[in-house]
Parts: C-alpha cells; sequence; structure tokens
C-alpha cells in the first residue's frame, strides 16, 4: 500500500485513481447522509476534503466519532472537487482510524490559540497551521542556504559547538562538564585538567574556525546551533540560536557585503516562490503585508552606508532617542530600525564602525579608528548580518590582542593562520532565526525554532 | 578583478582568455629561464601549473623566494598545457606575493606526514591534500543528504543540543551550567533551579524531538551534533559527532529499511559519480579498493536478517570470539565484521533483537521478547545505522518505562504524542562520521571531523 502525500495530491495527476493517505484529522462535520473529514499529513498547509459516506461500516462506531487530532489511513477514489478554495477532494471506500484525541483533554481544538498558549504545549504545536507553517519555510530556507552556498562553489564546514576558544571575547559562555565533573566544588577544570584537558564552553561563534578552512579551500561556510548563555528574556534572544558564517579568502569588504546582499535576496526571493502558500497565511495570519516587503526587499538594491554617515544623519534628524547618539558609541536597535525603517525604507548596510566597539579580529582600516565591519540592517528585525574583513596583518593582529589583553598563549594556532600564507579574507554572520522572523513576521524568536532555550525554558 | 577557482579552469571555458586565480603554492620548481609553480586555491584536488618567466620584475627578489605555503594571486593566459596529467596551465604576466610561509617553521613541508603529526597542527592540516579531500568529501556528503530527503518530501528539524532528556537512558551526557553555576560547590542544579530550572545535558540523539515533528508534518530528519562524555580514546570514538535521524509517520519497519538502504546506495552513488578526483586519491594513498567497495555496495541489494538467524549463523561458525555468542548478547564489532565482511560480503540488515538489550522506544513485538529494530552493518565499520520502528500503543510504551525505572514525569510530552493521534511511526540515526569513513576508508575517526573532540583533546 502506498500512501500519497496530500502536497501531491493537489498537483492532480492521480485524479479519478485509488489513493491512500495518512494524516490527522482537523475537523470533521456531518452533513446530511456523509461527513465532511478535513484531513492534514503536514506535507502542505492544506487540508484534504475526505467524503466519507453513512454507508461505511464504521460510520456510527467510529467516523462519527472522530474529533480534531485523531489518526486516520483513508483510502478512497481521489474527485475533482465542486467546492470552491480547493481542487480535489477523496470519495472514501475505507477510513481506518489509528489513533484517538480525546476532546475532553486534547490541548489543541479548533479555536486560534494564542502562541503563547502554544509555547507551553511545543511537542503539539507544530500541528497548527501557523507552527507547521515555520516548520516548512525554515526547513525550506535551510536548503536554500545550502544551494545557494554549493552551488557557488563553498564548502560546508562543521566547526565544532564544544570549544576552548571564546570567539567575541564577550558574552557569557555555557560550561561543559562531565557529570563527575559537575558534583565537585568549584566544577571548572583548571588548565591540564578536565575532560579535555581545559574549560570547554559551547561555541559562541564558528568563525575562527572556519577561517582555518578558508585558509585552505578558499570558500567554506559553517551552519549549526550557538549559544549565549545570557539572562535575557525577550522577544529577541535565545540560548541556543543557529548561526550561518561564510567564509571567503581573497575577500575584502566590498566583496563580503556583495555575497551577503545577494544571499539575503536569493533567500527571500525563493522562499517567496516556493512557500507560495504558508506565506499567504503569514501575510494574512501574521504579519499583514508581509509579502510585499519581502519582494521590496528583493527589488531593490541595498543603500551602502558608512558608520560615520549613520551617526551624522542620526544627528541631524532632530529625533530624541532613549540611547543618546555619538560617534563611538554602539548603534542601538532604536537608532538601526529609525534608519532602515523611516529614513531609507530598504535594507541598510553599514560600515567602517569604531574600532573601540568591535572585536579584535577585524580589519583596522588607515585611519586607525575604524575596522572594516559591515551590519545589514534591516526593518522590523534590526541587525540581521554582522560581518567584516579580517585582519589578515600578523604584527596588526598581534597588537590588537595584547591591546585588548587577550593571552595570545590560547590563540598561536589563529595567529599561525597569518604566519603562514595569510590572505585577506572577510566573512558574515547571519542570525537564522532572525531570517526566519523577517521571512515569517512572527513578532517572537520563540516562535521560529522548534525547541526554543531561553532562562528558565526548556522544554522536550 | 574576478578571481577565478582553479576547478573551473580546469573545465577549459577560459581557454586562451587571461584569467586571475589565487591560492597557495603547492611546490616550485626552476627549469632554466622560468619557474614552475604549483598553486592550489581548495577548490579541486589538482593544482594549477603556472609558468612564471624569469623576465618577471619580482622573479628574483620574489618568485624565487616562494615556498610552499605561501599565498599568491597570478594574472596570466590559461593555455592548453603540453605536460601530461594536466589539461590546462597559464603563462603569468603578474604573480603577486600575498603572505609568505617561512620554510624553516612552516609545518607542511612537501613530504608526506602521518595522520598523527597531522592532528597536532589541525589548523593547517586541511591544506594537505588528503585532508583537504576529505574536508570536500565531507561537505558534498552533507549536502546529499539533503537533497536526498528534501527531493522526497522530508523537513529538515533543528532540533535543540541543549536539552533536559536523556534519549538512550545510557551513556554519560556532558552537563552544561553558567560559569557562575560550575564555579559553585556541587554546581548541579536542583530541579527548578539553574539557568534553565532544570539540569541540562548536551543532545545524545534528536530522535525524541523528532518524533513530536513527524507526527506533525509526516516526515522529517534532523542532522546535527551530538555527544557523549564517554572516556573512549579509540579510533571508533568522539565526544562530539555528526548524526542524521530521519523520522517517519505511518512508516514501519520494513519502510525504515527501505529507507535506509536507499539513502546509503544513493549516497555512495552520488559521492562516486561526483567527487571522482577525491575519491581516487583515497583509493590511492588512503585504503586501496575503496572505490571498487563502495561500487559494489551500489550495486547489490543488502541481506536482511534477524537477529535470532544473525546468532545461529556465529555459533554455527565454529569460529571462536573474544566475547562469547548466545541468544540475547548484544553483537560486538568482531560478530559484526564476521558476519558482513566473512559471511555476507554485502551490508546487512539485522532486525528483531531483544527487548533487554535495546532502548525503552523500541516497539515490542508479538512474542513479547523482541523490539522491531533494525542495525545496518558495513563491512570494515561494523554499525553504521541503527533504527526502529518507535513504541506508537500508550499502554505498552508505559509500561515499558515503568519496568525500566523511567520516570515518566519528565516524559509526559513524549506519552502525549501516543495519547493524542498516535501513528505506527519509525526513524534510524545514520553516524555521520561513520559514513565519510566509509567513503574516504580513513581508518581513525579523528580524521574525518574538522576538529575532533576526544577525552584530553579539542584543538581550536
Amino acid at each position: 500500500m502506498i500512501i500519497e502525500r496530500i502536497k501531491g495530491l493537489f498537483a492532480g495527476q492521480l485524479l479519478g485513481k485509488q489513493v491512500t493517505v495518512a494524516g490527522w484529522v482537523r475537523t470533521r462535520r456531518d452533513a446530511g447522509s456523509f461527513s465532511f473529514i478535513e484531513v492534514n499529513d503536514g506535507s502542505t498547509l492544506a487540508n484534504l476534503q475526505v467524503i466519507a459516506e453513512r454507508t461505511l461500516t464504521n460510520y456510527e462506531d467510529e467516523i462519527k466519532r472522530l474529533t480534531t487530532g485523531c489518526s486516520v489511513v483513508i483510502t478512497g477514489e481521489l474527485k475533482e472537487s465542486p467546492a470552491k478554495g480547493q481542487a480535489v477532494e477523496v470519495l472514501a471506500d475505507v477510513v481506518s482510524v489509528v489513533g484517538w484525541a480525546d476532546p475532553e483533554s486534547y490541548p489543541l481544538q479548533k479555536k486560534r490559540h494564542s502562541f503563547e498558549y502554544l509555547r507551553e504545549i511545543s511537542h503539539l504545536r507544530p500541528r497548527t497551521n501557523a507552527l507547521g507553517a515555520v516548520a516548512r519555510v525554515r526547513s525550506h530556507l535551510t536548503h536554500a542556504v545550502h544551494r545557494f552556498f554549493q552551488q557557488r562553489g563553498f564548502f560546508h564546514i562543521h566547526t565544532p559547538v564544544i570549544t576552548t576558544s571564546d570567539c567575541e571575547g564577550a558574552g557569557e559562555m555555557f560550561q561543559v562538564l562531565t557529570a563527575s565533573e559537575a558534583a565537585r566544588k568549584g566544577a571548572l577544570p583548571e588548565q591540564g585538567k578536565g575532560f579535555f584537558g581545559k574549560p570547554a564552553g559551547l561555541t559562541v561563534s564558528g568563525q575562527l574556525q572556519a577561517e582555518v578552512y578558508a585558509q585552505a579551500l578558499g570558500r567554506v561556510y559553517t551552519f549549526g546551533p550557538t549559544f549565549r548563555a545570557e539572562n535575557s528574556n525577550t522577544s529577541r534572544h535565545l540560548a541556543e540560536f543557529w548561526m550561518l558564517e561564510p567564509e571567503m579568502a581573497f575577500c575584502d569588504l566590498s566583496c563580503n557585503m556583495d555575497l551577503a546582499e545577494t544571499l539575503l535576496r536569493f533567500l527571500l526571493a525563493d522562499v517567496l516562490a516556493e512557500c507560495a502558500e504558508d506565506m499567504a497565511l503569514f501575510d494574512r495570519f501574521v504579519a499583514q503585508g508581509v509579502i510585499k516587503r519581502l519582494q521590496h526587499i528583493v527589488d531593490n538594491d541595498f543603500i551602502r552606508i558608512t558608520y560615520t554617515e549613520a551617526v551624522d544623519r542620526l544627528l541631524s534628524s532632530g529625533k530624541s532617542f532613549d540611547f543618546p547618539v555619538s560617534w563611538g558609541v554602539d548603534l542601538q536597535s532604536e537608532h538601526e530600525r529609525f534608519l532602515t525603517e523611516e529614513v531609507y525604507g530598504l535594507p541598510l548596510i553599514v560600515t567602517d564602525y569604531p574600532a573601540a566597539i568591535k572585536p579584535f579580529y577585524m580589519r583596522v582600516g588607515d585611519d586607525g579608528t575604524t575596522v572594516a565591519a559591515m551590519d545589514i540592517l534591516v526593518a522590523g528585525i534590526g541587525e540581521i548580518v554582522g560581518g567584516s574583513q579580517r585582519e589578515e596583518r600578523y604584527d596588526v593582529l598581534l597588537a590588537r590582542m595584547q591591546h585588548l589583553g587577550i593571552d595570545d598563549v590560547d590563540y598561536q594556532w589563529y595567529l599561525d593562520l597569518r604566519r603562514y600564507g595569510t590572505v585577506p579574507h572577510s566573512g558574515f554572520g547571519l542570525g537564522f532565526e532572525r531570517l526566519v522572523q523577517l521571512v515569517t513576521g512572527m513578532p517572537n524568536i520563540r516562535e521560529v525554532i522548534p525547541f526554543p532555550r531561553t532562562p528558565g525554558y526548556a522544554p522536550c
């Protein structure tokens, strides 16, 4: 018995044929001598309408008792549907009930549930229209990322989660210990001790390791989970999130910006074309106008300005901000959103930030005060990409590390990349959940990752 | 200036054109009035031969000083090569030296280095032929995995690394703590305390969470890092490794085996076709005959036997094993390899293992003593896939958990999947490094992951 996926049936090739589908009941309603059963199998947002006539042997005993969430296997003829809004329906010969879902206790009923409520049942929420659509779109975007890079000759590198380097030199790292180490007093192992022979934590970025491979294979990307042990309980932060980080040898800041812009516009165009049904749901029920906003990004070049220009623009706006602006301060979310939403109305690439507010590995400019950084800001999200040209000059990098008090003993391997066959190279990090938020319009980041991890919260 | 990738140049379209390439010197040798420079940019295994004539302005000062590992940018005409073994070469107009690599200290020289030595310089080892080839093949296999599943309507689900469930009920889990928690006495947080409100560790499998999504979207897969805090210092174990885990609703053990076999044969056929140059290197220098062995797997159906048949076959072999065989014991690597290498000469799917040696979530057979498990064994590796049909019956699952002393309070969400709309479902785990070992023939698992993590060892 071949089970067809409902998405395939809507394509229509099997019209007039006997088909078998398997999925979950979304709703059922009686209509005289038969029941309409709406079945969903997750392959697509739309339900398949099944007509179960009362002549079926289990009609009274089972079919009439079907409620939201029950699982069924149905065999019948695929027919053109006279109803509007759907191309096909199935006239059932057999409706087998596989699993019941007691309507007294099943937490998902036909009504709309709030996202907050659904978060309390994160093992059931992908069965809803909105969270199912998010999961499909997230999967599609993941694959689009791989297609983009593989087609361009990039190699995917699995950089490690457990690390002994702290890339940003900031942001608290989660510590990794064995159970017996954790049970001891002062659990953090000393140098030369512990499972790995030194203290180990969860990576905050795969960049430094990606640089190793960029200087061997030329163009690479890493795409995996990254971590922050910050006690931030906001709609924008997760303790575990996915980050995409390409890294390119022989690539300067301009090349880096071009790649990031091309990537973002490719991903948005791709998801608009390939996930139209799920996107229509977001546009209608989650974030009105989101499709138009994404198309606007696809259709227009990003604006590129320097940090200095951005600060001038903010100062001359006459607007009062919660965080006052002056040259040298980091841009806050309110500044970023004002610039991209109110001033330019397009994604904005801001370059050449003050060295003092950026990490040690960014390339110092000729002025000695800025670095070759670039952040991409988008409406509604703020920073979605942060990148830079890396400092490839051994002496300059070493001096900067010493200036910042970074112990170069731990970074000899990183310095070696500048000691032997160094090349200009660049890369960036794209916060994948922020991308999924941009695409779906979901207001809270906890809705765009299957099992969010935040302070006090790690379901399943 | 457009920098061409060397892989593209070997395709030949730019013959007769002025091109620019950028990469690293592998070797240089003088030949009268010019130097041959072999340049590699990582896009492909083969080096591009560059001819630098002594008339170049920096010939004496720079070109003659080029040694292994120096980085260069070269512009010149792409010509047909008269030399055998290469189709094209570049006659250089400009050879710019970007970064030097002092031959006195650069750890990689023209000679072959042992894999053990290269492990001590894991930030430089991808610059070697063998480790570069492994990285390219690993990237290709990763993408082939995604293509395989996406083409078949599976959705990629990012299951969490930080988890409060221990899927296998065995294998020591790494604990995750904030730095301040780790510094306290008896660092493990109590229930209701700690960053996540309960003890958290690094996942040993994404299966349980994948089951959540399989029962919403039908067919899903998770593919990411997993962890074991075992103190195993062998050529087969890593503390951090990648695992691929598909999970399918409405799929029994037979469907599960079909998918796993189709996947493995697809991946091997794909890498043989698409990575022929790198595969030839492994076949020649790492594992003679590996191409033929992989083709043999692609060309033949896998053998399927039950555990009981496997035990009978081992008992009747007359062979003496280090671990004695009897019905009820787990198969050891020596048994697995004997069966697949000496008895059948093909990959072997062993099914229906004793319940007592398998985890709680596997579906109990009608006999009450076996479970619907399946392991795939391949020559040289042993177990490469482990899977099962999952127990979908609420009462049976609960009884099994209680029998094993698993606290069902932590697994209410997992039991809910059987309470509401339960369906027969199956899945498996494929150890990705074992796959890369099978493909490349690399004897030690530490060579097939970019930055291996093992007891006492976590470079970069």
